[in-house]
């Protein structure tokens, strides 16, 4: 199966701008693109980026918006697989877990409604990013009759989008984007409620 | 194995005071909980509240803190799984990931690093449930030499602790909470980024 790992490339993480100037940005999202490339590395991943991208996997430069970006893919029937960047948590066997099921269209939801990580075995099928793009993806492939499965994964719902995505980043991430966040200071700060980021000196 | 479902029966969901009155809160904790049950109903869980709750389950009262209370169940040094009442996504399948491992204990993270669901085969294992928990537990099993797993999950990752998670029952939920959210008024809101909750008649 073909995999491809969209790539915002020219401003990435503009979500993050609160706490990551644009240097930092473009470094840490780097980061996250190497620790999703290295989680599919047996599949020969292709970043799909909408500038040049200096990383170690082949890279298609295609400067449209996302969802022209991979309908353009998907418009070869190639059954593919859609995998964001920005999901630095994403193991190995939860990879395995996304491809497995012999489905039409396989989903893994984001966080707030987006498509994360998606599968395509339909050549009819076109995706949209906008908005709650899982249920608009659900419900688009309902009223074609594919089948559909969804894969329940945290690894796969935790995008970092947000500055308090990054607490989850130094709590379960083992990989470059979590080496990054922790080299330039990230912290977990505990409270009564959810544990939060922070930069500084607060234990850990 | 012994289910146990930790339920604040007293003053369930405080941080959903700004979206829903305290009757309001009893009411949508309780359907989340009825949701939580109805997926471990092969398991015959059992409720341990802080106060008495007319739920379609055994409850056991105890009024004690929830480290406190769960830390006393496991003193039995039965195996236990505690599972979480706010989850309103689990599902049956999940559920039997959640039991699946054959570690001495397994953990699904929650977003902010709770400890949304655990399983303990070890008499000689303790919660604590303050701050980042599943980083404490996690620490605490490798400081003991105890076999540890960690279930990769979205529906037990996503517990329903503040306005913003509310968006997820709406968009995945299909039991009593989602049901009870709806009927309220509960409604998708898509923006550019994740999508929001809302009160109205915001088209879903």
């Amino acid at each position: 199966m073909r995999v491809l790992v969209p790539f915002g490339a020219r401003d990435p993480k503009t979500r993050l701008g609160a706490v990551l100037d644009e240097q930092e940005r473009h470094s840490f999202a780097e980061a996250m693109l190497a620790d999703v490339l290295r989680a599919l590395a047996d599949h020969d991943p292709v970043v799909l980026a909408d500038a040049p991208v200096d990383v170690d996997a082949p890279v298609t430069v295609d400067e449209r918006p996302l969802t022209e970006a991979v309908n353009a893919e998907l418009a070869s029937g190639v059954p593919t697989a859609v995998m964001m960047a920005d999901l630095p948590l994403v193991g190995r066997e939860t990879v395995e877990r996304l491809i497995a099921p012999d489905a039409d269209v396989v989903m893994a939801p984001g966080l707030g409604g987006g498509t994360n990580a998606l599968v395509v075995r339909d050549e009819t099928f076109r995706v949209d990013y906008h908005g709650a793009s899982v249920r608009d993806h659900r419900r688009a492939a309902r009223a074609e009759g594919l089948s559909l499965a969804t894969v329940d994964s945290f690894q796969l719902a935790a995008d970092i989008d947000e500055p308090d995505d990054l607490v989850e980043v130094l709590l379960h991430g083992d990989g470059a984007a979590a080496t990054w966040l922790r080299a330039h200071g990230g912290r977990v700060a505990t409270t009564d409620g959810r544990a939060q980021f922070t930069w500084g000196d607060t234990e850990e």
